[in-house]
């Protein structure tokens, strides 16, 4: 009764989550279900090329239940990153979802911090979207970008809290509430998050939905924090339905002065 | 399996709560069951005076299932705190709870930020401790101080994340980790704690146990902010036992250079 | 000894200052005295309408001392700005700045927040570029955007801290330091800096220069803080330099044991 | 035109340092002499026990120009550091200061993190006040603590913004700002700094002195980090008389809309 929806599609669950990094297929396994995402992002090059940890992957994920999310990842332009979308698309039909024209946009040619392109990322996003593709870009936090790319027909915007896989949470909060405070679209935090109250805060601030892989595949137990992530996924955002108490700069004590002992 | 021990008494729920400043006695019983709570905190003088909200309290809560955690709210020394306490012991009695010498130790003589005596605190926890009781101390975070009432022979130490009802959150968190790295008893994080992302930040850091009294009751929907504290406190909880990544300072992408296009 | 250099001219201040938003001519002319600077920024547009607090501008400041910086304040496309720009340049001109073809480029399509636009920055500055120009681009601390503006042949990057008059402080010193770490032309953080320890903050971490504006005309007595800002800059340039000691998660004591009593 | 005034002294520098950790005493006197400080801390233990670097320590300092605060480092109760500071005051004599009867109170069982024992500084203090001692206690940032030393007659408090010599800057602001709040006695900011943003921090929020040793000690270069320290800690002061600018949840443009480009 509170479904995230995404190019006319429509989700119970807020979190999404990835593929990379995992021990195991079978840690990997366990944490997708224990998450109980819905949405589970691919890189498609990496699938491919049958890159370490990622042969059998497609198989080891019952894509009945779960939405693909393929992803351009390895992509330093625009060119590179249209090609994968399209590869993308093959994957996710022979994953049996005809229908899947989802594509998490990543155009990034800094290998150091894995930092994406605003222009690179707006060529290839305007090209997608007319080819029909459901486009989730993968940005850097600025507010202005964020709406360019809803102007271009984007179905999210994927702001980053920290470079990837830093685990140094949300670094650029205020830039990330002016994305919200301004966006029509889902407002999807991606990259950074390191522990659930990482999580929680992005959902509080009202973000739409998270997608959370390192912080899950490079526990110490995965399957453990993929639940931890998901718990505190819903608990942010509940908070932000129920509205929090007004911050006071004084205390606020429980009683009236009645209840004072001598009164 | 993880259960919290407090005075030889184990509990499985980590969140506590309290009863004060709820809209309503409906909006205290719906929060207290979202909440899972088992341990609930009673202010002993407000419940004697009938002090505005507390007419009809201790009858709205089923004393069979929750634990009373009588506490000294609106005790500014130590003999008042002292005699508050044992009138808090025959509070429970009169719930039904005949060995229940649990006591929230508040010596508090500022009324402006309720914060609390260290000195008072002291000796009044020592007395207590002499008569048997089960000490819980409300407490600045002072590492020394803690470790001295742990000393004295009290149950927990509470340290204060922010005033009392101030919803600022967790703005001592560098002292709380020093007072958990040095605990032998559990650590409860009482007081100031807003909404579920700080509640996951104090369970991450390894608290034992929260106190949310004001951050629930004055939500705009108490009872989901409840719920949304209790996923948040296990959440936290779990990250706490299945271990965070590291935080880097590059970026990690997710998988080796083989997979970058053109590669 | 540590001059500041941008498109090969040289500067002893690292703080520039504006001319917005103070009380009076007067004000405005002993802060940036205070200030010690060398490079104000002049709103072009402002000037020739002659809007509230621009009348007598020009004149109140000694061109020989100070170097002109005109903004494009109040542009909201790139055609907008490379016109302003060209204005500006003639504006120098008259305060007998021949040489002078600095633009501090403000693509600012959002009336809100006064956020740049990373897509009509760059046109502007690539066009500006190619006519001769010294560009200075006001930038949401986008890393990779930085880049591509270095690229284009912009003299620096002017990164934001937060929002323009905000007061909000550095918001989003993670991607400071990113751009920091990247750029070979200065990095000049602009607006958000409220108060002095921030200045000192953003030079500790390797920025260049700042711009402050703002923090100091709406200052309770602006020039005692453009004073405060000035020494605050070189505070933090200096420990920049002379380097910090390290942070440590314990103590570390002034001497070995042998000093303890009773050793 | 500001004086620091402690104990019936005045003061015309508002940082105090201290002699430990220096890689040389020539380091430790270009730095007293760059701080500009009046007012500097000696181990009285260390100097008595010849500890290393403490050889000749006293003769490397001008007593005329500077104030001897004797401290009681490396006592772990009230009985050790009653008898240290009564030490001190021979020291003092020594150095030719009849009349000071200064005392930087640290009782400091905690071997680990150096944190000072509340109830031990409060016994000592409570003596030593007694024995006409000014005292200056080093104290954990406890407003209740805070307001117990100042009324028994201490002439400052001295709240730790974090472990000394960890330079992990001010975590605790929250309640050093309610010390300022309350105190009627100088606040001095002791321990934790490590860059000249930490200092002006502090003096901003109303913070009446700092003492930084380790911060200047352990830099790469002592003296220009001392200078440094200096001008900080004259901008934090002169900003806090100066008054900031109100903090702004959006932008605030420089000028009326009759600027626009347009308009």
């Amino acid at each position: 009764r509170d479904p995230l929806v995404i190019g006319g599609r429509s989700f119970r669950s807020r979190l999404m989550t990835g593929t990379g990094k995992y021990p195991s297929l079978a840690a990997m396994q366990a944490s997708l279900k224990a998450s109980d995402c819905e949405i589970v992002t691919v890189a498609v090059r990496r699938v491919q090329s049958q890159a370490a940890g990622h042969l059998g992957l497609l198989e080891a994920i019952d894509w009945q239940r779960i939405w693909m999310l393929p992803n351009t990842a390895g992509c330093a332009t625009a060119e590179e990153a249209i090609r994968v979308a399209r590869l993308g698309r093959e994957l996710a039909k022979l994953a049996g979802q005809e229908d899947n024209c989802f594509v998490k946009l990543e155009v990034i040619p800094d290998t150091r911090h894995l930092l994406p392109d605003p222009f690179g990322t707006l060529a290839a996003a305007e090209q997608l979207v007319k080819e029909g593709f459901t486009v989730l870009p993968y940005i850097n936090a600025d507010p202005l970008l964020a709406k360019r790319l809803e102007e271009a027909g984007c179905a999210t915007v994927m702001p980053l809290g920290s470079p990837i896989g830093s685990g140094q949470g949300i670094r650029n909060a205020a830039n990330i509430a002016l994305i919200i405070e301004n966006a029509k679209v889902p407002v999807v935090v991606d990259a950074g998050i390191g522990v659930p109250s990482e999580a929680a805060q992005a959902m509080e601030m009202g973000a739409d939905a998270l997608l959370i892989n390192s912080a899950i595949a490079l526990a110490g137990d995965p399957p453990a924090m993929a639940r931890a992530m998901a718990m505190a996924c819903e608990a942010g955002r509940s908070a932000f339905h129920a509205g929090r108490l007004p911050i006071r700069t004084n205390a606020n004590p429980s009683s009236p002065e009645v209840g004072r002992v001598g009164s």
